[in-house]
């Protein structure tokens, strides 16, 4: 698929200035719940983890420290803000938050609410597997996580 | 061991309105590289990540989002002047970011240097182990990491 087509698709501009290759740089990687001109936060399709969401940065940048201090002020604020709406709408008994990039060195961030009945707790979603996943959420929490997302990151970081 | 034991043998002060039991309410959580009265930056003794760093909040917080806004900025700050540090030093491939606390829910940042050749790369440190840990780095690299820790936070953000 070229880009092209990903943007017509999904309402996401790809970052045409790219890494050949790159997952982050030619597709959104998920639900698109919120953007701006920086970074995305979108929803990840993963039957175990409902509300998983990602903040993935739209330049092709490695490390959170070849960002500006600006910048990384900016990414982190979105990540927070992801954090306190899964807090709010999922209650989970823990939020899980990384940046890896190990496999895709495109700088993004895991936000994962936890329960302590999910398929890996209390090991981390990339740990031995503990038992069956939980039954699948309700459709609307998507809605709702997209909705709060946007109202919260309108009201503290306009 | 109490508390005042703690203190008086790794000469970190041991926030006393602590959870009762919670590892780093009691205990430093490694070798301390750098502190002030919010959180304190530790080597981690791991053998398979040499260079494999905490930051730990000081006072007993479960997550980042109980934190408030200038809290939130400088833990990390903090965190990425510790990653700065260890690419400096260490020039790894890639670098991990996490805040999980599953098991131990008290605020702490896990900033580990990725080597290609290190025990588990691609996967996480929490994943399938891959091939044998690297053989140990020098032992003045505690000392290297110390040193430039603190004159970068010292001059960043005084």
């Amino acid at each position: 698929m070229r880009p092209e087509e990903e943007q017509s698709q999904c309402g996401v501009p790809v970052n045409l200035d790219a890494s050949p290759g790159c997952e982050f740089c030619r597709q959104s990687g998920g639900e698109v719940l919120w953007r701006d001109e920086k970074c995305r936060v979108v929803l990840v399709a993963d039957p175990d983890y409902h509300g998983f969401c990602r903040v993935i940065w739209n330049a092709h940048v490695k490390e959170m420290t070849d960002l500006a201090r600006d910048e990384q002020q900016h990414c982190m604020r979105v990540v927070l803000s992801v954090e306190q709406v899964l807090r709010r709408v999922l209650k989970p008994h823990k939020i899980n938050l990384a940046s890896f990039g190990n496999m895709t060195p495109h700088l993004h961030w895991h936000v994962i609410p936890r329960f302590e009945y999910d398929a890996h707790f209390p090991q981390t979603i990339w740990g031995d597997r503990q038992r069956s996943a939980p039954p699948a959420a309700p459709a609307e929490t998507g809605l709702q996580l997209r909705e709060l997302l946007a109202t919260m990151l309108a009201r503290n970081y306009p």
